[in-house]
């Protein structure tokens, strides 16, 4: 069965792979998509066989998921600091360029609150299928934006060599609106050469909430195949 | 009579003769605070002589006051351009340094959709009193953060050389609730020798929606004295 481009089995062994590593007593980031769901359902195995851990969801979808496997939940600002991150990525630079390890998420429009959680954590795994892995970064670049932004932040990002479409809903009219209340621009740049830059300059754009470029934030890759799951460190 | 450091004669002053910029068909971006009022009214008693502008308000307290004079408003994503701003700062360098023209503002708390519209604007003019102007900034610079973020962000902000302060509200339990629905972090840093740097230092933490240093940004800042009014063009 495929789903998003990768095997369910290969995303189920990254999730369980990454799980592997939350120790006794870890405050655990949560993150978002289906890859990452097969941590949380993991961690929630063994939260039930006696592991003390306490969870920050990353979206409205981690938290409800993790509610659901029993993980005990707090918040940022309740903890001292996070031990571990583990998420999800659309795409993750895996070559010999100097951006090793970049990644473009949102796809779930989670993203915000994905990069403060990512950052937060002491270490950050990122859980992936083949599928993900590319030499560039090309995908569109989900910006998060704040409503009334829309148009004027579009304009500077074709100033910046971008093509961005506000992103629509489905099963609503209109746009997406995120779990912060804002709109994303997914934006087509082709492939990114320098993502450290970009993000630079995309973080610098008024009306900017957050930008789904993380440059220089993971601490691993756990690619799952269909015999085992590759590591990648950085 | 002294108003936040400032003769009120001369924040009308300066407010004024930004009004007087303002030509028939133009859209104006209407900035938020005491001196940018007087802009505001006196645009207001132009329309009602017959000039033809649409404003665009940069928050709610601007909106209203918009509204009251009879100013017609606008949107950001309803027009192709702006043709003006006029806004207020909390502090703005006037010395022989680099950072010629750089302001903080932030301390109404509406900076995120301020430096929205102001660099919208084909040109953006100050209105300032010259209590207001300063060799260095060195006023707390006004960081909003998402609302989850606010102990993180600042810890990095400390990272930073900050000392950032949760803005408490008054006639409200807790913090300030900005017009997005965020919190702010009051940053101290000291002289900032360099702010360019600093804003795309802030820029890049996540967590933070937009902070209050705008560099770059304004083409002009009009000064009201206690015998009128000084140009600085940028």
């Amino acid at each position: 069965m495929k789903t998003e481009g990768g095997s369910t089995a290969a995303k189920r062994r990254a999730g369980e792979r990454a799980a592997e590593a939350v120790e006794d007593g870890f405050v655990v980031g949560l993150g978002t998509g289906s890859t990452t769901a097969h941590a949380i359902r993991a961690i929630g195995r063994a939260v039930d066989d006696g592991l003390a851990v306490r969870g920050i969801p990353t979206s409205f979808q981690s938290r409800q998921l993790a509610l659901e496997v029993g993980i005990p939940l707090t918040d940022l600002d309740a903890v001292d600091g996070v031990d571990l991150a583990i998420d999800g990525a659309d795409q993750v630079v895996d070559g010999e360029t100097g951006a090793h390890g970049a990644l473009i998420k949102g796809g779930g429009a989670a993203h915000a609150r994905e990069k403060l959680v990512d950052t937060a954590a002491d270490r950050f795994v990122v859980v992936a299928d083949p599928s993900k892995l590319t030499d560039r970064l090309e995908r569109p670049v989900p910006v998060e934006v704040l409503p009334d932004a829309h148009t004027v932040t579009a304009d500077r990002i074709e100033e910046l060599g971008g093509d961005p479409t506000l992103r629509d809903a489905e099963r609503k009219d209109g746009p997406v609106v995120t779990d912060n209340g804002n709109l994303v621009l997914d934006c087509a740049f082709g492939p990114i050469d320098d993502p450290d830059e970009l993000a630079t300059r995309l973080s610098r754009l008024p009306g900017v909430v957050e930008h789904g470029l993380f440059v220089g934030v993971a601490d691993a890759t756990y690619v799952g195949t269909d015999d085992g799951v590759e590591v990648r460190r950085y």
